[in-house]
Protein backbone atom coordinates (compact mmCIF):
# COMPACT_ATOMS: atom_id res chain seq x y z
CA UNK A 1 0.00 0.00 0.00
CA UNK A 2 1.29 3.17 -0.79
CA UNK A 3 1.75 6.19 1.60
CA UNK A 4 -0.17 8.55 -0.35
CA UNK A 5 -3.77 7.81 -0.30
CA UNK A 6 -6.19 10.41 -1.62
CA UNK A 7 -8.60 11.82 1.11
CA UNK A 8 -7.27 9.38 3.76
CA UNK A 9 -7.96 11.97 6.57
CA UNK A 10 -11.95 12.38 4.82
CA UNK A 11 -12.11 8.47 4.30
CA UNK A 12 -11.21 7.33 8.19
CA UNK A 13 -13.29 10.27 9.30
CA UNK A 14 -16.83 8.94 7.30
CA UNK A 15 -15.59 5.51 8.77
CA UNK A 16 -15.42 6.14 12.29
CA UNK A 17 -18.53 8.14 12.21
CA UNK A 18 -20.84 5.19 10.88
CA UNK A 19 -18.51 2.77 13.47
CA UNK A 20 -19.23 4.89 15.93
CA UNK A 21 -22.58 5.35 14.77
CA UNK A 22 -23.41 1.58 14.57
CA UNK A 23 -21.57 0.01 17.43
CA UNK A 24 -21.03 3.20 19.72
CA UNK A 25 -18.27 5.09 20.20
CA UNK A 26 -16.35 2.82 23.46
CA UNK A 27 -16.67 -0.34 21.57
CA UNK A 28 -15.00 0.59 18.05
CA UNK A 29 -11.47 0.43 17.60
CA UNK A 30 -8.79 2.18 15.29
CA UNK A 31 -8.13 -1.17 13.97
CA UNK A 32 -11.73 -1.44 12.62
CA UNK A 33 -11.80 2.11 11.44
CA UNK A 34 -8.95 1.21 9.52
CA UNK A 35 -10.30 -1.56 7.84
CA UNK A 36 -13.90 -0.17 7.10
CA UNK A 37 -11.79 3.00 5.53
CA UNK A 38 -9.37 0.46 3.85
CA UNK A 39 -6.16 1.93 5.09
CA UNK A 40 -3.38 0.91 7.48
CA UNK A 41 -3.35 1.51 11.33
CA UNK A 42 -0.57 2.93 10.82
CA UNK A 43 -2.20 6.03 8.17
CA UNK A 44 -4.68 6.33 10.69
CA UNK A 45 -1.89 7.39 13.78
CA UNK A 46 -0.56 9.89 10.82
CA UNK A 47 -3.99 11.66 10.86
CA UNK A 48 -5.37 11.18 14.47
CA UNK A 49 -3.58 10.67 18.13
CA UNK A 50 -6.50 8.51 18.89
CA UNK A 51 -10.16 7.54 18.08
CA UNK A 52 -11.71 10.95 19.94
CA UNK A 53 -9.58 13.23 17.84
CA UNK A 54 -11.87 12.25 14.90
CA UNK A 55 -14.60 14.37 17.00
CA UNK A 56 -12.61 16.91 18.26
CA UNK A 57 -9.25 17.43 16.14
CA UNK A 58 -11.67 20.34 14.53
CA UNK A 59 -11.76 21.96 17.92
CA UNK A 60 -8.59 24.48 17.26
CA UNK A 61 -9.22 25.37 13.38
CA UNK A 62 -12.49 26.71 14.71
CA UNK A 63 -11.15 27.90 18.27
CA UNK A 64 -8.50 30.02 16.07
CA UNK A 65 -11.29 31.07 13.48
CA UNK A 66 -12.97 32.64 16.25
CA UNK A 67 -10.13 34.91 17.22
CA UNK A 68 -9.68 35.77 13.61
CA UNK A 69 -13.25 36.50 12.50
CA UNK A 70 -14.21 38.34 16.13
CA UNK A 71 -10.89 40.84 15.30
CA UNK A 72 -11.66 40.45 11.06
CA UNK A 73 -15.29 42.77 12.30
CA UNK A 74 -16.10 46.24 10.95
CA UNK A 75 -14.14 48.42 13.68
CA UNK A 76 -17.88 50.36 14.36
CA UNK A 77 -18.92 46.90 15.10
CA UNK A 78 -20.93 46.87 18.59
CA UNK A 79 -19.03 43.68 20.77
CA UNK A 80 -21.91 41.70 20.20
CA UNK A 81 -22.23 42.37 16.31
CA UNK A 82 -18.93 40.73 16.13
CA UNK A 83 -19.68 38.00 18.10
CA UNK A 84 -22.22 37.20 15.62
CA UNK A 85 -20.27 37.86 12.55
CA UNK A 86 -17.56 35.60 13.53
CA UNK A 87 -20.06 32.86 13.98
CA UNK A 88 -21.87 33.37 10.90
CA UNK A 89 -18.79 33.23 8.82
CA UNK A 90 -17.41 30.22 10.42
CA UNK A 91 -21.05 28.12 10.05
CA UNK A 92 -21.20 29.11 6.50
CA UNK A 93 -17.15 28.00 6.21
CA UNK A 94 -16.69 25.05 8.65
CA UNK A 95 -20.17 23.79 9.47
CA UNK A 96 -22.54 24.32 6.72
CA UNK A 97 -20.18 22.27 3.47
CA UNK A 98 -20.20 19.42 6.11
CA UNK A 99 -23.71 18.97 7.09
CA UNK A 100 -23.86 15.14 7.00
CA UNK A 101 -20.52 14.86 8.38
CA UNK A 102 -21.71 17.65 11.60
CA UNK A 103 -24.78 15.85 12.14
CA UNK A 104 -23.54 12.46 12.31
CA UNK A 105 -20.67 13.54 14.67
CA UNK A 106 -23.21 15.53 16.89
CA UNK A 107 -25.51 12.31 16.91
CA UNK A 108 -22.60 10.26 18.45
CA UNK A 109 -21.30 12.64 20.98
CA UNK A 110 -24.92 13.03 22.12
CA UNK A 111 -25.18 9.54 22.92
CA UNK A 112 -22.02 9.63 25.27
CA UNK A 113 -21.87 11.05 28.64
CA UNK A 114 -18.19 11.58 28.58
CA UNK A 115 -17.74 12.78 25.00
CA UNK A 116 -21.25 15.28 25.95
CA UNK A 117 -18.67 16.31 28.83
CA UNK A 118 -15.76 16.49 26.28
CA UNK A 119 -17.81 18.93 24.58
CA UNK A 120 -18.97 21.13 27.44
CA UNK A 121 -14.67 21.77 27.77
CA UNK A 122 -14.52 22.54 24.05
CA UNK A 123 -17.46 24.84 24.36
CA UNK A 124 -15.84 26.50 27.43
CA UNK A 125 -12.54 27.03 25.36
CA UNK A 126 -14.56 28.50 22.22
CA UNK A 127 -16.59 31.05 24.73
CA UNK A 128 -12.57 32.39 26.44
CA UNK A 129 -11.52 32.57 22.46
CA UNK A 130 -14.21 34.83 21.64
CA UNK A 131 -14.03 36.68 24.95
CA UNK A 132 -10.16 37.48 24.19
CA UNK A 133 -10.92 38.56 20.94
CA UNK A 134 -12.74 40.84 22.19
CA UNK A 135 -10.48 41.97 25.16
CA UNK A 136 -8.26 42.56 21.75
CA UNK A 137 -11.36 45.18 20.76
CA UNK A 138 -11.01 47.01 23.73
CA UNK A 139 -13.86 45.63 25.27
CA UNK A 140 -13.51 45.24 28.98
CA UNK A 141 -12.55 42.51 30.76
CA UNK A 142 -15.93 40.67 32.06
CA UNK A 143 -18.16 42.40 29.31
CA UNK A 144 -15.94 40.05 26.96
CA UNK A 145 -16.46 37.53 28.95
CA UNK A 146 -19.81 37.42 29.13
CA UNK A 147 -20.62 37.96 25.39
CA UNK A 148 -18.36 35.05 24.75
CA UNK A 149 -20.97 32.96 26.90
CA UNK A 150 -23.77 34.24 25.36
CA UNK A 151 -22.12 33.28 21.93
CA UNK A 152 -21.24 30.12 22.38
CA UNK A 153 -25.13 29.67 23.77
CA UNK A 154 -26.49 31.00 20.55
CA UNK A 155 -24.08 29.50 18.78
CA UNK A 156 -25.45 25.85 20.59
CA UNK A 157 -29.78 26.64 20.57
CA UNK A 158 -28.68 27.46 16.83
CA UNK A 159 -27.18 24.55 15.89
CA UNK A 160 -29.73 22.54 17.42
CA UNK A 161 -32.09 24.30 15.53
CA UNK A 162 -29.92 24.27 12.50
CA UNK A 163 -30.16 20.30 12.80
CA UNK A 164 -33.45 19.18 13.49
CA UNK A 165 -35.47 21.29 11.09
CA UNK A 166 -37.00 19.58 8.17
CA UNK A 167 -36.25 22.47 5.63
CA UNK A 168 -32.57 23.11 4.52
CA UNK A 169 -32.17 27.01 5.34
CA UNK A 170 -28.51 27.96 6.95
CA UNK A 171 -26.79 27.30 9.97
CA UNK A 172 -25.93 31.00 9.83
CA UNK A 173 -29.43 32.29 9.39
CA UNK A 174 -30.71 30.60 12.38
CA UNK A 175 -27.29 31.84 13.98
CA UNK A 176 -28.60 35.37 13.15
CA UNK A 177 -32.03 34.79 14.48
CA UNK A 178 -31.09 33.22 17.70
CA UNK A 179 -28.50 36.35 18.51
CA UNK A 180 -31.55 38.34 17.97
CA UNK A 181 -33.26 36.89 20.15
CA UNK A 182 -30.72 36.57 22.84
CA UNK A 183 -31.14 40.20 23.30
CA UNK A 184 -35.00 40.21 22.93
CA UNK A 185 -35.30 37.16 25.81
CA UNK A 186 -32.82 39.09 28.14
CA UNK A 187 -35.04 42.30 28.47
CA UNK A 188 -36.18 42.36 32.44
CA UNK A 189 -39.44 43.96 31.43
CA UNK A 190 -42.16 43.06 29.06
CA UNK A 191 -42.39 45.62 26.12
CA UNK A 192 -45.70 46.76 27.98
CA UNK A 193 -42.95 47.83 30.66
CA UNK A 194 -43.94 45.18 33.58
CA UNK A 195 -41.67 43.20 35.03
CA UNK B 1 -16.19 8.71 70.20
CA UNK B 2 -19.71 9.24 70.07
CA UNK B 3 -21.40 8.72 67.44
CA UNK B 4 -23.21 12.24 67.65
CA UNK B 5 -20.42 15.19 66.79
CA UNK B 6 -21.75 18.69 67.02
CA UNK B 7 -21.42 20.31 63.75
CA UNK B 8 -19.09 17.19 62.15
CA UNK B 9 -20.25 18.31 58.52
CA UNK B 10 -19.33 21.75 58.64
CA UNK B 11 -15.98 20.67 60.36
CA UNK B 12 -15.33 18.08 57.78
CA UNK B 13 -15.64 20.89 55.24
CA UNK B 14 -13.55 23.61 56.11
CA UNK B 15 -10.84 21.16 57.18
CA UNK B 16 -11.37 19.54 53.69
CA UNK B 17 -10.82 22.72 52.24
CA UNK B 18 -7.68 23.86 54.62
CA UNK B 19 -6.08 20.75 53.31
CA UNK B 20 -6.93 21.78 49.48
CA UNK B 21 -5.36 25.04 49.52
CA UNK B 22 -2.32 23.77 51.98
CA UNK B 23 -1.49 20.78 49.56
CA UNK B 24 -3.50 20.47 46.92
CA UNK B 25 -7.07 18.86 46.13
CA UNK B 26 -5.00 15.33 44.81
CA UNK B 27 -2.84 15.12 47.16
CA UNK B 28 -5.29 15.40 50.32
CA UNK B 29 -6.67 12.43 51.67
CA UNK B 30 -9.90 11.39 53.45
CA UNK B 31 -8.14 9.75 56.23
CA UNK B 32 -6.07 13.09 56.83
CA UNK B 33 -9.06 15.74 56.37
CA UNK B 34 -10.56 13.30 59.66
CA UNK B 35 -7.52 13.94 61.35
CA UNK B 36 -7.97 18.10 60.87
CA UNK B 37 -11.47 17.77 62.04
CA UNK B 38 -10.83 15.86 64.66
CA UNK B 39 -13.13 13.38 63.58
CA UNK B 40 -13.22 9.86 62.26
CA UNK B 41 -13.21 8.46 58.47
CA UNK B 42 -16.24 6.63 59.16
CA UNK B 43 -18.18 10.30 60.17
CA UNK B 44 -16.58 11.78 56.85
CA UNK B 45 -18.40 9.12 55.04
CA UNK B 46 -21.36 8.94 56.82
CA UNK B 47 -21.33 12.96 55.22
CA UNK B 48 -19.78 12.35 52.02
CA UNK B 49 -19.53 9.89 49.45
CA UNK B 50 -15.60 11.01 48.50
CA UNK B 51 -13.38 14.13 49.23
CA UNK B 52 -14.71 15.45 45.80
CA UNK B 53 -18.34 15.56 47.24
CA UNK B 54 -16.89 18.14 49.67
CA UNK B 55 -16.80 20.26 46.63
CA UNK B 56 -19.67 19.33 44.81
CA UNK B 57 -22.59 17.96 47.51
CA UNK B 58 -24.46 21.52 47.46
CA UNK B 59 -25.28 21.46 43.29
CA UNK B 60 -28.42 18.97 44.05
CA UNK B 61 -29.60 21.56 46.40
CA UNK B 62 -29.03 24.48 44.09
CA UNK B 63 -30.29 22.74 40.95
CA UNK B 64 -33.73 21.91 43.02
CA UNK B 65 -33.99 25.43 44.48
CA UNK B 66 -33.13 26.96 40.67
CA UNK B 67 -36.11 24.90 39.50
CA UNK B 68 -38.58 25.99 42.72
CA UNK B 69 -37.60 29.74 42.60
CA UNK B 70 -37.47 30.30 38.42
CA UNK B 71 -41.10 28.36 39.29
CA UNK B 72 -42.25 30.93 42.25
CA UNK B 73 -41.34 34.26 40.34
CA UNK B 74 -44.48 36.05 39.80
CA UNK B 75 -46.87 35.16 36.89
CA UNK B 76 -46.70 38.32 35.07
CA UNK B 77 -42.41 38.18 35.03
CA UNK B 78 -41.15 38.06 32.02
CA UNK B 79 -38.34 34.62 31.33
CA UNK B 80 -35.49 36.67 31.95
CA UNK B 81 -37.04 38.83 34.95
CA UNK B 82 -37.84 35.18 36.41
CA UNK B 83 -34.41 33.79 36.01
CA UNK B 84 -32.82 36.73 37.31
CA UNK B 85 -35.57 36.65 40.33
CA UNK B 86 -34.28 32.64 41.08
CA UNK B 87 -30.23 33.94 40.99
CA UNK B 88 -30.99 36.39 43.53
CA UNK B 89 -32.84 34.78 46.18
CA UNK B 90 -30.20 31.72 45.63
CA UNK B 91 -27.07 34.33 46.31
CA UNK B 92 -29.13 36.00 49.04
CA UNK B 93 -30.32 32.36 50.28
CA UNK B 94 -27.44 29.46 49.92
CA UNK B 95 -23.84 31.87 48.56
CA UNK B 96 -23.94 34.88 50.70
CA UNK B 97 -23.97 33.80 54.56
CA UNK B 98 -21.36 31.08 53.49
CA UNK B 99 -18.93 34.04 51.64
CA UNK B 100 -15.69 32.67 52.97
CA UNK B 101 -15.96 28.86 52.59
CA UNK B 102 -17.68 29.45 49.13
CA UNK B 103 -14.91 31.50 48.49
CA UNK B 104 -11.87 29.61 49.49
CA UNK B 105 -13.67 26.37 47.20
CA UNK B 106 -13.44 28.67 44.18
CA UNK B 107 -9.91 28.72 44.40
CA UNK B 108 -9.75 25.00 44.81
CA UNK B 109 -11.99 24.40 42.04
CA UNK B 110 -10.01 26.91 39.72
CA UNK B 111 -6.98 25.31 40.91
CA UNK B 112 -7.74 21.92 39.50
CA UNK B 113 -8.08 21.24 35.81
CA UNK B 114 -10.13 18.06 36.82
CA UNK B 115 -12.26 20.03 38.98
CA UNK B 116 -12.66 22.97 36.57
CA UNK B 117 -13.79 20.21 34.27
CA UNK B 118 -16.68 18.86 37.21
CA UNK B 119 -17.80 22.45 37.72
CA UNK B 120 -18.15 22.80 33.82
CA UNK B 121 -20.87 20.23 33.98
CA UNK B 122 -22.38 21.09 36.96
CA UNK B 123 -22.65 24.59 35.47
CA UNK B 124 -24.57 22.86 32.28
CA UNK B 125 -27.21 20.87 34.93
CA UNK B 126 -27.78 24.34 36.55
CA UNK B 127 -28.71 25.78 32.93
CA UNK B 128 -30.98 22.78 32.08
CA UNK B 129 -32.45 22.71 35.45
CA UNK B 130 -33.55 26.88 34.76
CA UNK B 131 -34.53 25.71 31.20
CA UNK B 132 -36.64 23.10 32.22
CA UNK B 133 -38.55 25.39 34.74
CA UNK B 134 -39.05 28.00 31.95
CA UNK B 135 -40.83 25.35 29.75
CA UNK B 136 -42.99 24.73 33.42
CA UNK B 137 -43.75 28.46 33.07
CA UNK B 138 -44.75 28.01 29.03
CA UNK B 139 -41.99 29.32 27.68
CA UNK B 140 -41.01 28.15 24.20
CA UNK B 141 -38.55 24.83 24.06
CA UNK B 142 -35.02 26.81 22.47
CA UNK B 143 -35.67 30.22 24.25
CA UNK B 144 -35.85 28.07 27.54
CA UNK B 145 -32.71 26.12 26.69
CA UNK B 146 -31.09 30.16 25.87
CA UNK B 147 -31.95 31.53 28.86
CA UNK B 148 -30.94 28.99 30.56
CA UNK B 149 -27.68 29.34 29.70
CA UNK B 150 -27.21 32.95 29.82
CA UNK B 151 -28.53 33.16 33.02
CA UNK B 152 -26.13 30.33 33.69
CA UNK B 153 -23.30 32.90 32.14
CA UNK B 154 -24.96 35.66 34.33
CA UNK B 155 -24.38 34.08 37.67
CA UNK B 156 -20.60 32.98 36.53
CA UNK B 157 -19.50 37.00 35.77
CA UNK B 158 -21.25 38.00 38.73
CA UNK B 159 -19.86 35.26 40.83
CA UNK B 160 -16.25 36.48 39.49
CA UNK B 161 -17.12 40.10 39.96
CA UNK B 162 -18.40 39.23 43.63
CA UNK B 163 -15.03 37.20 44.29
CA UNK B 164 -12.30 39.89 43.37
CA UNK B 165 -14.40 42.86 44.80
CA UNK B 166 -12.23 44.81 47.46
CA UNK B 167 -15.73 46.43 49.01
CA UNK B 168 -18.51 43.74 50.69
CA UNK B 169 -21.43 44.47 48.00
CA UNK B 170 -24.00 41.22 48.17
CA UNK B 171 -23.98 38.96 45.21
CA UNK B 172 -27.56 39.59 44.59
CA UNK B 173 -26.57 43.08 43.40
CA UNK B 174 -24.06 41.84 40.67
CA UNK B 175 -25.94 39.29 39.60
CA UNK B 176 -28.87 41.83 39.07
CA UNK B 177 -26.41 44.77 37.63
CA UNK B 178 -24.73 41.86 35.51
CA UNK B 179 -28.20 40.37 34.11
CA UNK B 180 -28.73 43.81 33.02
CA UNK B 181 -25.41 43.98 31.00
CA UNK B 182 -26.46 40.44 29.01
CA UNK B 183 -29.29 42.52 27.57
CA UNK B 184 -27.30 46.00 26.73
CA UNK B 185 -24.51 43.83 25.59
CA UNK B 186 -26.40 41.60 23.40
CA UNK B 187 -27.68 44.71 20.92
CA UNK B 188 -26.18 44.55 17.58
CA UNK B 189 -26.78 48.06 17.12
CA UNK B 190 -25.55 50.23 18.78
CA UNK B 191 -27.34 53.06 20.64
CA UNK B 192 -26.97 55.75 17.51
CA UNK B 193 -28.13 52.99 15.21
CA UNK B 194 -25.01 52.32 13.34
CA UNK B 195 -23.66 48.19 13.28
Amino acid sequence: MSRWEPNARGRLETAALELFRENGFDSTTVTEIAARAGLTERTFFRHFADKREVLFGGSQLVRDLLISKVGAAPAHATPWAAVVYALEEIAAEVFEPRRPLVLQRQVVVDANPELRERELIKSATFAAAIADALRDRGVADTAAELAGQAGIAVLHTAFGRWTRQDGDRELSRFIGETADEMHTLTARESPTGRR
